[in-house]
Parts: C-alpha cells; structure tokens; sequence
C-alpha cells in the first residue's frame, strides 16, 4: 500500500522496530500485513500488541487469534488484559485510555519509539463528523493527526489515515487474509458506531453522495489553516512576550499591531497552554477576551481558574493566583 | 434587534436608503419591521422589493401582501414579476438569478448601494452543512459573508446572519406581526430542505444537540482562517509577480520560499482569478501542482483552459494560449 509506505516514510518511520496495535479487526490485521510486507523494504520490525478490554465474554478469543497470525508471520506478540472494570458510561474513553497506557507499555518496556494505530479515512472522516457535530473550531475540524507525541520516548503514528475501510478489506480479500468482526462495532450506543451506521449512512442515501471523502479533504486543509495560524501565533508570541515565570506573564501589546484577530486568539491559546492555566473552562467568548486584552484594548480581565490581566500603559499582565 | 443594529454599524450601513428582500416569511418580514425600527437611529430609509417567481399558482398573493405590509409602515414598495419561467431543474439557482437580477435593478433605479436579504443564522448553518456534504474547502466552511459585492454600485449585507430563526419569529410574536408562510419550504426536492427539514433534525435528535449554533461558530472560525491565509496570499504574490499581461505571468519562485504551502496554494487561486483563467475545473489536486509548479519545484505542467507553465531559472512562467 502505497499510501501507508509514504506515511511511514515522510515521518522517517524505519530501520526500527515499530509496535502495532492489533485489535484483529479488519483495518489492523490490514496494517499488520501491509507493515510486515514493509519489513525488508523499510527495515521495520513489526510487534504485535493486542489488548483485550474484557468487554464481551469472549474476548480473550481474540487474543488467541491475533496471537497466531502474528507467530505465523513471524512478529513478536504481546498480549495485554484490562486490569480494571468498564465504568457504566464513558467506556469508550475508558477503553480507549487502557488500551494507549497499554501500548506505550509495550513501546518502553521493548524500547520502541513508534506505535502504529490502525485508523482508515473512514475513521478520520467519522472523527471529523462527531466534532462538527459536537461543536468544534478550526483544530477539531483537522481531525486526527498522522503523527502524536505520546511521552518524551514513544509517538504515535496513523499510516492508514489516508485509506479507505474499503481498500483495507479489498487488500484482505487479495491475500486471502481473513479478520474478526467485532460484534461491539454495532452496538448503537456508543458515539463512534452511530455516526459511522446512521449518521454518514443517512447523509449519503438522502444527498446521493459519500460524505467521507469531502470531510476527509476538508480536515487536511482545516490542519494546514491551523498550523499556518499557529505558526503566525508563535511568531507574535516570541517579539510580544518580555517577561515569563509560571504565574505571570509580561506582554508588549505592540507586539500584536497589525496583527489579524484569528492570530492573536490563537497566541492567546498557546499563551495559555504554555502557563498550563486551565483551557478547558475557556469559552469561545473568554478567548476573544483574551485576544483584545493581549491588544491591549480592554484595562482588566478575568478568565476561569483564577487567571486575571491588567494593563499598565503599553505593558499587559497576565496572572494567575 | 442589536445583533442587526451591530452588523449595519459594523459595515457603515447609515444615514442612506437600502433595499430590502422581503418574500413575506417570517425571516425577511422580521428584518424588514428592525430596520424600520433603526429608520430614525441609524437614518436608514428602507425599499422594499418583492420578487414573485410564479412558482406557484397564487404566489401573486404574497406580493399584495408584502405591498400593504410596507405601505402600513410608510414604506416605498417595488414588486417584480419573473419574465422566464423555471426549468424542470436547477429551480433554486434559476429563481435565486431571477431574484438577485431584480434587486440589483431596484438597486440601480433608486441609485442605492446597499440590498439586504434576511438570512438568519439557521440558514447560515444549512448552507454550511450543505457545503460539507457536497464538498468544501475553508472557503466554503465559512459560508455566506455578512457583505459581498454585487457591482461597482451595489453591495449585498446580510445584517440578520447572527440572529436565529427562532429568534426572529418571537420578536414578531412580541410584535403582533403575522407573515407568510412559503408551502415551497416543505418541499423536500429541493437540497436546502432536505438539509433544513431532514438533515439537521436527523442529527439533533440522533445525538442530542443542535448542530446549527456549532456550525455557525465554526463558519465564523473557518472565514478567519480563510482571511488569514489571503492576506498572506496576496502579500506573497505582491513580491513574486514579475511581469504580468492577461495571458501570461512571470513570477520568482524565490518569493515563496518559507512560505507555508496552504498560502502558496491561495496564492495559485488568486493568481487564477486575477488573470481570470478557468477555476471550476481545478481539481484539489490541480491546485496542489500549481504550488508545486510556483515554488520551482517542478519543470513544465499543464492545467484545464490551455494554461501551461515553463520553468526558466529560478523564473517561473505560467500562460493561456
């Protein structure tokens, strides 16, 4: 798979080993084959990992299976078992945190910088949707990034983001590949499962066409929009900011002269994450708040968490209590 | 309604006359009776123009009615028939010409620069969701703007793209005001009631929330970014035109070194538009090898119109034969 290769290749993913996350669905018995069709090309040595959430009585069948393929292919296997029980709500994000502690487990105790997820354009387009659903700005709407830093030792990297579920399953049936059907994939209740069966479903049998593949194109120019703007953003930041310490911030507003709305709010958001003061409280109203007081334009400020501003002729103060 | 009040302000739209699209529904009735109310404080004088499509046998009905609703508020009134009658497809774009044609022509004889239409921002978040259905960049996310260009006299303002359809009929309700209703807005033919009457209650009810008030913060988001990246578009392309005649550009690849490629794209777009060769036909893809093409970093290519580009140096020569 071509698409996959130039993945791995643009983020110099080779010469190492690299764990996979192997759930025995389709799209990562996929990715497990086409990087063990990589070994010798990119000098990868694949390593299986496989966490069973002990979220269906016969789970552990799974592992089995997973097992095997990886022994008949000639990859290591690591097997892993959730530790503690599903919560009554969230379990999707429970699964979710267990399986990635899991895998950057593996990654560290075998030494492993990069950990391969399975992720298909499916995927990201779906992803994309639940956030335009949900509410999202610009960041959400760029979706899932092909590569995450996960530690200071392990990365995450999606080569199958640019493939399609289709072309996955197609690239099975070729090698006579089979897979496991996981019966939780259409369970209604989770989030994920009701925008993939009703939701992009609906959309394409009412308007006569897929919605993947355009929400799929839109986030990767929602991710370069975002990244020119933050890049803008870190540029002001650096000539605005005078003075740093963990509770206080010493701004020339000058600095954000000429500088377009969009930019600055989004100085404000890595202003912000770089104090480590709290992000999630803050609304879109607070970071337009913060925008215009970075300009200098409003006298005092109050933001959730105990984060307050005042200005002192061209000098603005941000600080937390 | 100060949201309308602050887009007027915002554009400078005061102490003239302005034509006002008013079909009799509830949305254009409402907008109609607010700038009435801002006649005195803003000095406003409003026109009324009624457009009847005869789409519908008593649709000559609608015009009277709008005719003694302006009249009851001391009103000037204009009512225009439609000369063609509709084709069996394309109803929407050929009533939407019909219907922008005649107020510009009511703009042009009552020598006035502003119409404004009633789009709410229900109708903002519908054309948003239609556009991501269909397929959109960032432009396209942004939706409808608040102001466009209509002609070297005439602009269009959409003062009422903040405020709800919900909110807009209580401030009737409050007023006592009746209006018409459009039985042409249930009828599920049309894509924009598909996506008002189907698709956006699909996803409220399936996952508990409006999307509307989403779409429409991302929209303001998305113009922002687009903004951004033309400003910087524009800026780039200023240092990088060498020498331009409607059929030909030379350009110094030079100019876009460092320059992120989401710009260098916009800058291709700009670039099509200004020496007005083809765009429709510009896939993603095609836009993708211009940049290429203007950063150097390829030799000759070709793009849909007979416009061609040879590469001299560090010169880059795109042209239309």
């Amino acid at each position: 798979m071509t698409a996959v290769r130039h993945a791995l290749e643009t983020h110099a993913v080779r010469d190492q080993p690299i764990v996979i996350a192997v759930s025995g669905g389709a799209d990562s018995v996929a990715l497990l084959r086409i990087l063990s069709e990589l070994q010798d090309p990119l000098a990868l040595r694949p390593i299986v990992a496989h966490f069973d959430h002990r979220l269906r009585d016969d789970s552990a069948e799974d592992g089995r299976w997973v097992n095997s393929l990886a022994s008949g292919l000639g990859a290591e296997c690591i097997l892993g078992v959730a530790q503690t029980t599903a919560p009554s709500t969230g379990v999707e994000a429970w699964a979710r945190r267990e399986r990635y502690a899991f895998l950057q487990t593996c990654a560290s105790r075998k030494n492993v910088r990069w950990i391969a997820v399975a992720h298909s354009a499916d995927d990201q387009a779906e992803t994309v949707l639940h956030h335009l659903i949900r509410g999202t700005g610009l960041r959400g709407l760029a979706g899932m990034p092909t590569v995450r830093t996960l530690s200071s030792t392990a990365r995450l990297i999606r080569p199958g983001l640019g493939v399609s579920r289709a072309a996955f399953r197609e690239y099975l049936l070729g090698l006579g590949q089979s897979f496991r059907e996981d019966p939780s994939n259409t369970d209604g209740r989770y989030t994920r499962n009701a925008i993939r069966n009703e939701a992009i479903p609906f959309l394409r049998d009412r308007f006569g066409r897929d919605p993947s593949r355009s929400l799929v194109k839109l986030s990767v120019q929602a991710h370069e929009a975002a990244s020119v703007l933050q890049r803008l953003a870190r540029r002001a930041l650096k000539r605005a900011v005078l003075e740093q310490t963990p509770d206080r911030v010493h701004i020339a507003s000058q600095a954000f002269y000429g500088v377009p709305d969009a930019v600055v709010q989004e100085a404000g958001v890595l202003l912000w994450r770089r104090q480590k003061w709290p992000r999630r409280e803050m609304s879109q109203g607070a970071w337009k708040r913060a925008a215009r007081f970075l300009r200098g334009t409003t006298q005092a400020e109050q933001w959730p968490g105990g984060v307050r501003g005042v200005k002192r002729g061209g000098l603005v103060v941000l600080e937390r209590s």
